[in-house]
């Protein structure tokens, strides 16, 4: 007999008889009946175990514990209308068995197998194969599954090859820390797993195949946040003889079918696009949140003459001042509370965090006596300041009021319930600087990767002005959160030597490293360019979930453990020896 | 303007202004003329420079060389007949050009991007971005492409999630060798890059989600072979709660898809099966190349008494005699050819090669008078000899008999040519033994992996005489490659137990390497299955190739090198000693 799925049998399949193999997620004997809730993947459905119908049955179902994996035949009944369960998909019905099989038991499992759980993650991890089972992650793990076929099928449809670029690649000292893997044949030599395909992809654009995907696992050992993993996946998109306007355009398509098919919401397009500086001097952040309002308002022209020297002085010193207005919070915020602000901007490097409240009369706060009555006009227009505000101000050098500022937006949108849960904000952030400068290396660093095409109107300060240029980068933003971001790439020898020099690399570094690219750019490169998203993430905003773990089947802990297989693990010194490898930590003698 | 791609143009275009974008093919000038073959990736057409039309275009064109990337915009125009390309697909018409503008220039490439190349391999992978505009290629990755989506679709429709495994895994003693990764955080500890998911897709169904597969990358350090790479890709299915025959059914159903879609050809199911022990009995290998006859034939019966000691006296201890027929070629082998098959079976272990040649009225050759008339025509009947025949014999230990006859068979295939190259001959392969005794180890391996599970009936003999058990495996065998393969798993922890316990393995061992596998059996492990297959390999035996490198973008060399990038390289000093790692390679002062 054919199986049967728990969670599809509807009033329909009333009197079919049915085979179905499931977990059993709940029993309860009642009236010398007993009822057992069967779970599948489908969902859920109540078998009744009669004596009448099998007392054989009944005394198997008697020895059924939570987590044994059953086979029940039986016959499709209808509730009679006072037992409909309206919780359950399929409480109009229930299944009366006739034969009960026990295909597995189980032990008691550490935690239930409930809809949401509070038990500690550590366990979750541990016992993931548990964790899996239950409705939220079954749930979340489908929704991967859907928006990975919705991009596949657009990009299949768009003309995109899918292609496969090397695991075992070398190691570039540029960007992040690499995994490292020892090679065997090779004494003393390392392969490096890739943090992205970027070369590979740039060189699938040389070998003429013109679009390229690849849904692609990447690798990055930086220490972790609660939105980083070790390993990490990306839709990874390549295409020559596109502009960047045409790139944006696909990547707005693709995101609109992903939104319609797997979340049901038609995206409004062509999505809202912001140049980096405005993001920052309206949100403090290069991947604004803007569910909601509460922008930041640059006001140094308004208080660079005022008699708060901390201002005055912030401007006349090359810095600035903004400000946030908390729209009606003046009077929930105590003195107290604004201490606690305070800290949390000092985080950012800020040196204090000045405020005033907005009276029907006047402003209040130990600054608001520094202020002209005009200059305090300018502010209220500024910020839209009524009666009940409170006004924030940070004034420092500019990243830090930026940073801080944004930080501080972020905070009470989230304290404050200013946030919509159910909008999906995305924003295009393009116009990104191509270089930024580190202090303690003494040299720029390419902002995306060395590969990035600079504005070709900026290319003339490439060498006078390197921190005024911008790059043909653009990122796509989610609600605050970075899905990823792309560029158009050099295609072109000596604008590619440009950059390595102005990166500070030499000659002969540049070709050590990167010779071969160097190499391909002068056999007929095509002009080109593409896009990278964060699966992972992607998936945890359509998910509504708020951890990067949750979206991922078996995810790392903080310090990169699996805390199911318990990797990483020892190896036996006959491996090492085979890689030509000594360890020089000090394990336990015990070990 | 919008453009348009050189391989799509055709009659219907006739008149109609295009913009194209591509590669320089060939230029021929020929009366004032300019002839310029333009390629994209959806093929070639033809240019032509004409100085009543553009004189400026012609002057550009003048400059232009091979690989150099051009967009031109024309019209298209018929040819007349006399001048129609039947070799070209666009050969009825081409582009009256109008505008030229050189995107990119290109350097003399190192080879022809030509059909096909003869150049060195060494040098077509160093410069693999120009190999891989060689029509041929660009063919097989399309082919790859398609071979994935088809696979995809169907396992979508058959109600598969496509889920992620972990590629920072836990390094496990049993299998091939690990590639490892060290850690950082860890120190002392390694991750090993998986061969395989097997635990994970079986954890997966251990989490619930019953359908499972993933398109995954794995890896092997092994000695590498023209089959085999570094790091491969497989079609990984694992299912809950089917049975064998439904696997194979799937697995029939998703190839019967693959052959459809991407060759065209209909695929006769149900596909033929075989047990192990008759593969190994006819064909001389447990992957079966049955495009052609000249089966192994087991004469022991025929001879065992015979007075030739050779073949008596191997079957009176335990070994046997087979035979091949090499239809009509009594003639066309001297001695000397026969010397030489001779040493050929020799490589595998043979002592010799008897052989016999058939003549209209007797048996020709050294051993002849060993054998009464009796026994010659038994032998004639059992290998279907006829005039002119030349039988094969060889007589040793079961396994060199198979083995030495089977290579012999398929070189001899290969060399008369008796093989059909169009044909597609699928094949099962099932029955196969649970464990195989390595005698150097003296201890049981498991044939397949130690989560196999045998046959329900035998599993009695597992302690008593384990090499007797069959396992509920199957390999699906393609044109004498093995395509892969699958098993239903044990989902018992006390089957798992007493198979670890047959391996040799301690209480102790088993649970520090395989814990939490044991434990998840304890927690209500549905019945599962599943099959793997090898996507480098179906991709290469359905384009035609014969080298698994030319399926894979940037493959590696025999000493799993890449020669483009020249991975695996040198880190740094401060890379090692933040892995707490030290080299013990002798490098080279110089380096």
């Amino acid at each position: 007999m054919e199986r049967h799925h728990c969670g599809k049998l509807h009033e329909s399949d009333i009197g079919s008889k049915v085979m179905l193999k499931g977990w059993m997620q709940k029993r309860r004997d009642l009236g010398g009946l007993i009822f057992i809730d069967l779970r599948d993947r489908s969902g859920i459905v109540q078998v009744v175990f009669n004596p009448e119908v099998s007392s054989e049955a009944l005394k198997v179902a008697e020895t059924v514990r939570n987590e044994y994996v059953l086979e029940i035949h039986g016959e499709v009944l209808g509730r009679s209308e006072n037992t409909i369960n309206e919780n359950l998909e399929t409480g109009a019905i229930e299944i009366q068995a006739e034969k009960l099989e026990i295909l597995n038991k189980a032990k008691n499992p550490p935690f239930m197998i409930e809809e949401e759980s509070d038990v500690a993650e550590d366990l979750r991890l541990k016992y993931r194969y548990l964790d899996l089972r239950r409705k939220p992650m079954q749930e979340t793990f489908l929704l991967r599954h859907k928006t990975n076929q919705v991009v596949r099928n657009f990009l299949n449809d768009d003309g995109y090859l899918e292609m496969e670029t090397p695991m075992l690649t070398k190691s570039t000292p540029e960007g992040a820390r690499d995994y490292l893997v020892p090679s065997r044949v090779h004494p003393g030599e390392f392969y490096a797993l890739p943090q992205s395909p970027q070369l590979f992809k740039q060189l699938l654009m040389m070998s003429g195949f013109e679009k390229y995907y690849q849904i692609a696992r990447c690798f990055r050992d930086e220490d972790l946040r609660a939105d980083r993993q070790p390993e990490f996946t990306q839709i990874d998109i390549e295409t020559s003889f596109m502009s960047k306007e045409e790139i944006m355009d696909m990547t707005e398509r693709m995101m609109g079918k992903v939104m319609k098919e797997v979340k049901g919401i038609e995206l409004e397009t062509p999505l809202p696009r912001m140049r980096y500086e405005e993001a920052m001097e309206r949100f403090g952040s290069d991947k604004p949140d803007t569910r909601f309002g509460m922008e930041l308002v640059n006001v140094s022209e308004l208080v660079k003459d005022s008699g708060f020297k901390v201002f005055s002085g912030a401007v006349s010193t090359g810095g600035q001042v903004s400000a946030i207005n908390v729209k009606g919070q003046a009077d929930a915020f105590s003195r107290k509370d604004i201490d606690k602000l305070t800290e949390f901007v000092k985080g950012y490097g800020a040196k204090g965090l000045a405020w005033m409240k907005v009276d029907e009369a006047q402003w209040n706060g130990p600054i608001a006596k520094f202020f002209g009555e005009d200059e305090l006009i300018g502010l209220g227009n500024a910020v839209e300041a009524e009666p009940g505000d409170l006004i924030l101000f940070v004034a420092d050098k500019v990243t830090v009021v930026q940073e801080g500022l944004g930080a501080l937006r972020l905070k009470l949108g989230k304290q404050l319930e200013l946030i919509d849960e159910s909008k999906f904000n995305f924003l295009w952030v393009t116009d990104w600087p191509l270089l930024e400068y580190d202090e303690d290396a003494g040299r720029y660093f390419a902002a995306h990767h060395p590969f990035t095409m600079p504005e070709p109107d900026e290319v003339n300060l490439l060498e006078t002005d390197p921190g005024k240029v911008h790059a043909q980068a653009y990122d796509l933003v989610l609600n605050g959160y970075e899905l990823g971001g792309g560029s158009l790439r050099i295609y072109n020898k000596e604008m590619q030597d440009r950059m390595f020099e102005v990166l500070g690399f030499s000659k002969e570094e540049a070709k050590e490293q990167f010779g071969f690219l160097l190499d391909a750019l002068e056999y007929g490169t095509p002009p080109h360019g593409g896009i990278a998203l964060g699966l992972d993430r992607i998936v945890m905003l359509l998910a509504g979930r708020n951890n990067l773990r949750d979206t991922i089947l078996f995810p790392k802990t903080a310090s990169a453990s699996c805390l199911l297989t318990e990797a990483p693990g020892d190896v036996s010194e006959a491996q090492l020896e085979e890689l030509h490898l000594q360890t020089t930590a000090k394990k336990d003698s015990n070990q």
